[in-house]
């Protein structure tokens, strides 16, 4: 075999010295482009140009270093606009320049975290803990970091319908059972898609309505749940929800815990932003109730910052979760010794078998800057939200759609004509100018302008630069309307 | 409020400078560490020390840049080693230096691919091109980059559970359904899994036999479905294997494609890592059929060594991909024009809702490389298979338990005595010494050293000296035996 003799060709780089040169200049485009972050349009269109060049034939023969990263140079201003301060769009996390660090170093050790012993093992063990100690959970309850809170919820939701069925139902199928869980009317569609998932239906998802609060209306709840089991289907699971994506709102997660142990069901909390609440002192008691979940979803790519993607699923009972998901064919089984060792492994509670090394990041982000400055970052921007609300209400031009509990300010421009119409166009066209760039929704019927707050680097002054923007977008429109 | 006029704390760097020479530092290590890969041990067992310095209470106060970035650089050494020449472990790929560059990029765009009009969704798009090319898969067929074939392998069935049962099975669940499906005795146990997911359970999917080539014998599938109609089940989906995990075999799936139109089956192949044989003249004719398929999942973190995690599905129609999961919520709704345009999006065709820019690191590496030079590399790892099973054949102390067809190879040491043990005990020593790092397997109730060569850096060097321990190591093991 000729291979022994002759250098074999691979996919390293011939010259390191031009690699790690090549590597360096791509750092510093990196840095360049976040220390420079903040400045520039929030989000510009993707140009003619850029889009062609990503619109071509499949390349037989390499194009080579050189035209690559070119190319992914000319790529890095035309991001979501998510790292900016005044992104104020759904629900993102801004990043920190941090985790590029961490990120760099995972790249290179390229680790499968499915399973075996090795380093990055015990840096997820270590991020699992931290987040019970985080959320109150017992040391015995088990967790795995995902991609983002839709997993972790159908993780979640696929081990209280084990729990449920009995663990044969992963060979047998849910068959002709009826299983029913219940949910706030503000809860986010996560759950409805895990449990069409799941096969169990989202019908089977009840929507309990929402009480002046915005948490799950309790007696509706009740009834809702006396109903069901009269009419012979099974409930299983209430979700919780601790900040609904629209309105920041919470369910009383302690009243939930407690109905839930009287009707004997299994209790997850959808805390997809909002779980994290609990790093800052003053916004701590809205989550009690929390460290009784049977289960918690939630994700550290929106209010921890970390880069995308990274959320988390902790399951109090191990053994619940573990038998949802184990089930290793005879090519993985573990060993006593050796680099098969270290049972049980990640695989065996999740649905993923390669699993990327995202705990380096994680941890990387809690060690690094603390969880309590990562708290302070979360109550400045309730404060913000609650600014802008202020300037809201202050204006006669504006309207509050719903009250700021958190970090999110709903509310719209006023207009006799169509209001719907012309807050989405404000929307489009502080987006197309770069200067802002929160998204829409419906707030009891009407087209609202919102303003999520998940980002360390807003400032006050890019809240003013907003109102007075949507302001004079807003009268700009009405002139062209009246003069159309 | 405050804050308006004093200086915000936030979780960017205070000094930009200091960051750049951190990152840089890293980026060093980093390089060093891949440059050094083939050096050193395979693998080596954590430290103590390592692990209790990842054993620590949560960070209440950060503990800052320095100490971050020495604990990160300490757990460099402790990976895998599926970037070592030696590393023939279950199916790792090895990555490449060069995906470190577009992680970089990647990491300071944070974006997240859950939709919108921005620019990596392009990268995105072009990819799901790129691989439609690949397998000849028509121009309207849809596709997603996910995690990996287990992920992929969930998005696919549950598009073939609504084509079968109607959309609205989304919303009712699939009640008393009888679906079942059919794939090999040698298929992977992520379409188990996919079953157990989806609520159809597992005993739905039939093991069919395998003929004397390790494809799918057809007569007995054929039988099975018959059966199966005859007592009530509704077969749905034929899924073939391109590359078994354990021995490399491949399905005949121009036969299967047939059957399955015959019979009115969704036909879904997973090809992990075989699937990539196309890109070689040589092998491609194995995979022939594969353009048919109405699904097919594959990893790019296996055979084209993508660093970890990213896998892809590609489905043959759009419209059937789209209704299995689109659905977005009201605060989703895309928009005519700005930053919420560009429908579909990608999270109208799987369960995730936010996304990580795995696309780049994928276009990196297919247009870096090109697919010829990726071909060659898969070539390589199956001449490499073969001259090991040569090895192997040519000495009278082992035995090979499987004909080598496509890049692994599966023996063992002979013995009198207990040959699972023995080779078992081989394996983990050849890891514990840092030799080379095979994983095992049972074939045909035999314990087999399971050499799987999806490693572009592995030269035949590696595995002379590889067949010389497991001899020296069995001797060894045999002598202690006789010795005890
Ligand atoms: C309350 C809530 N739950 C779930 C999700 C979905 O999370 P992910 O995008 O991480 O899957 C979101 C996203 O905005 C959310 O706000
Ligand atoms: C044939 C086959 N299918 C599926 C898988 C699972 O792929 P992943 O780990 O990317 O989920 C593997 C992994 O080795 C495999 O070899």
């Amino acid at each position: 075999m000729s291979e022994s003799d002759t250098p074999v060709e691979t996919l390293d780089p011939a010259d390191w010295a031009a690699f790690r040169a090549r590597a360096h200049a791509m750092l510093d485009a990196a840095v360049d482009r976040m220390e420079g972050g903040g400045e520039g349009p929030v989000w510009r269109m993707p140009t003619e140009a850029l889009k062609a060049a990503f619109d071509v034939a499949l390349p037989v023969e390499g194009l080579g270093a050189g035209a690559v990263d070119a190319q992914i140079a000319a790529l890095l201003p035309f991001g979501v606009g998510n790292t900016h301060p005044r992104f104020f769009g759904w629900v993102h996390g801004s990043g920190t320049p941090s985790q590029l660090v961490a990120e760099m170093a995972a790249s290179a050790m390229n680790a499968n975290l499915g399973g075996r012993e090795h380093g990055a093992i015990h840096v997820e063990k270590q991020v699992i803990r931290w987040c019970r100690e985080i959320f109150g959970f017992p040391a015995e309850a088990s967790g795995l970091i995902v991609s983002g809170t839709s997993m972790a919820t159908i993780v979640a939701l696929k081990a209280a319908r084990e729990a449920r069925l009995g663990v044969e139902a992963r060979r047998q199928g849910i068959g002709a059972a009826r299983l029913v869980g219940y949910t706030s009317a503000l809860a986010h569609g996560c759950t409805d898609r895990a449990f069409d998932m799941l096969g169990l239906g989202s019908a089977a998802l009840r929507r309990v309505p929402v009480d002046a609060s915005g948490g799950m209306d309790l007696d509706a709840l009740r009834v809702r749940i006396a109903e069901d089991r009269a009419s012979g289907l099974e409930p299983f699971v209430i979700v919780g929800t601790a900040g609904s994506v629209d309105l920041g709102t919470f369910d009383d997660l302690d009243a939930l815990a407690d109905l839930a142990a009287q009707e004997g069901l299994w209790f997850h909390v959808d805390g997809a932003f909002g779980a994290l609440a609990v790093l800052d002192p003053g916004l701590k008691p809205r989550v009690n109730g929390i460290e009784r979940a049977d289960s918690l979803a939630f994700d550290f790519h929106k209010w921890l910052h970390v880069t995308y993607d990274a959320g988390c699923v902790l399951i109090r009972d191990e053994a619940a979760h573990r038998q949802a998901f184990s089930d290793r064919p005879r090519y993985l089984k573990g060993a006593e010794r050796g680099l098969a060792a270290g049972n049980p492994w990640p695989v065996d509670y999740g649905p993923e078998l390669s699993r990327t090394f995202r705990a380096l990041k994680v941890w990387a982000q809690l060690a690094e800057h603390g969880t309590a400055r990562l708290g302070r970052m979360i109550a400045k921007n309730c404060r913000q939200a609650s600014y802008l609300g202020d300037l809201v209400a202050a204006d006669p031009a504006l309207e509050l759609l719903a009250p700021v509990t958190l970090n999110i300010c709903c509310f719209r421009y006023r207009s006799e004509g169509d209001a719907d119409a012309l807050n989405d166009e404000i929307v489009i066209r502080l987006q197309e100018a770069g200067i802002a760039a929160p998204s829409t929704t419906t707030v009891e019927g009407m087209k609202a302008i919102r303003v999520n707050i998940t980002n360390h680097r807003t400032r006050a002054s890019d809240l003013d630069l907003l109102v007075e923007a949507v302001r004079r977008i807003g009268a700009e429109i009405l002139a062209e309307r009246a003069g159309g």
